[in-house]
Formats: C-alpha cells, structure tokens, sequence
C-alpha cells in the first residue's frame, strides 16, 4: 500500500492544472485527502471574488487524491458543489472524506473551510473504479 | 440593455481565473452565452488529459455570462458536473442555454463539447438573483 | 429490439411504486420515455402542493425507461433535480432525453411541464450499465 | 421556538404523501430531523427492490423538516441522491443534518440506512428561504 501511496503523491504532482493555479496537496490516506490553496489575484472573478471554478478544483483535486487512494484508478463521473460565501483572500482547505465504496463506485464528500473554520463551499463527487495502478 | 451587456462584457473580461487559465468569452446574449478553452499543456491533471476543475470552470464561465445577462446580479448558489470523455489537446466550447428564470433562482445547462461536436461533459447551474446591476 | 422494448415495458409495468402513486408510462423508446402523473390529493405535501418526492418519482420513471431501452440493464447511480413551481392539480408530463451514452455510464435529462408547458422541474440522472437484459 | 416546532410537526403530519407511502417522521429539532420507512411490496419497482421515488421522497421529507425548523418558510429548490445498495425490506432510517445556512439559502446532507447501519443513499439538499411561519 505504501508503494501505491508514493505512485498516486507522483501523479498528484504531475497535475499540471493544479500546480498552475497553486493548489496543492497536504497529505493523502486511504480514503480521504487534505488539499489547500492560497487566494491571491490570479483566483478572483470580475467582481473580486474567488471563481467558482477555482472553488471547484480545489475540492476536486482533493477528491482526486482521496478516491484513488485504494490502488484502483478512479475516473470522475460527476460532482457538484454548493457555493456558501464568497472570499478574496486567505487560505482555503478541502478536506474530503469517502462517504461510500463500491464495486464500481465510490462517492466523496468534500468541505472547503477557511482558516477560522467558515464553510465556503461543499462538494460532492461520483468516481468510477478501474484496474488496480 | 445593450448598455447592460457592456457593462457585463467587462465584468467578464475582468476575470482573472478564467484569462489566466486561457478561457475567453465569444458571445452572451439573453440568457446565453458561449465560451471557448484551447486545451494545453497547463490544463492537463497526472495522467495527461484535462483536469475536471478546467472543465468545470469552462462551463461555469460560460454559465456566469448567461445568468448575469438579464441585468441582474446572479450569484452561483450551486452547480453540478458530468463528464463524458477525457481530451488533451483541441479546442473546446462551451455553450449555456437558460432553463428557467424565476423571481429569485435561475438555473441554466451547459455543454461543453470538441470541435467534431463530441460532447465532453454537461453542467447544470443555478443562480441567485440580486439587485440590478 | 422490437422484443426487448416489450421485455422492458413488462418490467415497468411491475413498478408497483410508480403504479400505486399514480405515474404511467406513455412511451418508451431507443434513448428516449415519456411519463405522466394526475395530480391528486396523495401526491401533496403539508402545504398543499405536490411533493418534491412525487416530482423525482415522475422523472425516474421516465428516466429509468429510456437508461433501459437500450438493452442493457441500467441502475441508477445518482440523480439531481430542481423545482422550478410548485402546483397542486392538473396533469404532469416527464420526457426524458439521452444526453450521453458510455461503455459503463449513461446520462439523461428529464423535464417536467404541466399542460400548458410551463416547466416545473428538471431532473438529471447517471445510470450505471450491466449485462444485457 | 417550542411553539413553532409544534406548527411544524402539524404541517409535516398533513404530508399525503408521505403518509400514502408509509413515511413518518421520528424526531425534528432546530436543523436536524429523521424519519423512517418500513420498506413493502408498494415500494418496489420493476426488479423488485426500492424504487429511487422512495428512497428521494423519505430523505427529501427529513429535508423539508430540518430546513423549515429554524421558524422560517424553506422551498426545496434542488436536491441530489446517491444510490448506493438496492433493499427489499427492513426499516430505513434518513437523517438529516444542516450543513450551511445562509440568509436566502441553506443546505442539508441527508443519510440514509438500514438497520445495521449500511448506507443506502446520500442526499445533498437546499432549500430558498421564505418569510417566517
């Protein structure tokens, strides 16, 4: 498992999505991931709030991480976010945990909080399993 | 109105996340819009196609043009993504079509496909409607 | 085909969920159902209209005909929906529409309108694909 | 607060609905309830384990308690599930816990499982705030 561990933090490193928009990732267990970002201009919308989109990548790097921490490949096949308060500044953690494991799925619940705590966002994710990695 | 869509057109421009990640306007009109990524190297996740966030940030773009295009502020209260096929190059458009405009919620889908029309992944949307901007 | 779509109407007729709350199939085809519900007393909640439940009944029907009209059986893997009005008789239709068709993953969209049109909800749903019926 | 969860529980006994498919509810407090069904033959659909109808109208009826007990009128306006194992009989139980609440919208998780425990389905809900009741 260890092994598998060091091989899913290797193609973490590789998302070059996440690199470009400073999301990175905390630490990695079986079934559940910490990731965290640092808002800075880049992140904001044209009213001078963090993008939803950046919101969204968060969560779903760290649901990334978390649901492929089994040592089977897992394929997002869909997510949705609930969006509670909109930021300019600080740092964000995602913290996602499984909320379910199946044969063929898994589903994970992700809770984006800023540094006292405060819900920003809440994101859900449905991942389809594939061959062992 | 026309003066609305201006106002909106810079708004939009003026969206960080969406130019720093290579994602341009090319049309909104009442309750839709139209938005366009060329997939490079920086949108790719660790096992070289796009990352979902870069999807999902696409369409909530796109979705952002259409609901603010009533001349009411409208803030994405949630979204939710499905994703069909997995690119690494190409240019990808997403369009956003209105499905219904209440007094306080709007809710739009988004789909974002290739340049053959092969779908890659659907978004639905909702808003909350504030005052006139 | 023309015997597997009857295999399937049999198998929908025995919903004995969507018969004893009223919801009738009106048709199925490759990709694609139509379903309908009379709005009764039964189907209200505490505040006199129709339920949010009698509302996602009507579009998982729909949707469970068309994910199963293509020969495979297809369970439902997640579904989302929204409420656009809430009303308290009259006669509810439900048309479902493929947006995506995968090897192990379907997609679908069903709208609900009432007899003038007017849409009341829209529902989304992932079905999941096994062995041939 | 005592006298409204007493308007409250009022309202939720006059769900036909609910009541026409054996769902009641258990307990409500200030953002949080359970309700219970005891799954028969009326629940099952065409294959012969609970139709997705009835494991959304429970969680959904354990959502509407919860996000109307904090004295204020609160509208589903979208709501997803995860289906997650297919039953036959036995009693579900769905919790529901806040998750966020804001000044026009809140947002509810709901649980749902068996007598052991199980997980069945996960339902994410938000509900538009109304005037107070």
């Amino acid at each position: 498992m260890e092994h598998r561990i060091k091989k899913l933090e290797l193609m973490l490193k590789n998302d070059r999505f996440a690199n470009h928009n400073d999301i990175r990732l905390i630490s990695v267990g079986k079934g559940e991931a910490k990731a965290e970002l640092v808002v800075s201009e880049k992140h904001l919308n044209g009213v001078d709030i963090i993008q939803g989109g950046a919101l969204f990548t968060l969560a779903d790097f760290a649901f990334a991480a978390a649901s492929n921490s089994h040592g089977r490949i897992a394929v997002a096949s869909n997510a949705s976010i609930n969006f509670f308060k909109g930021v300019s500044s600080g740092t964000l953690t995602a913290v996602a945990s499984e909320i379910n494991s199946g044969k063929s799925l898994s589903c994970y619940s992700v809770e984006i909080s800023d540094e006292n705590g405060v819900k920003i966002a809440q994101f859900n994710g449905t991942a389809f399993l594939k061959a062992e990695y």
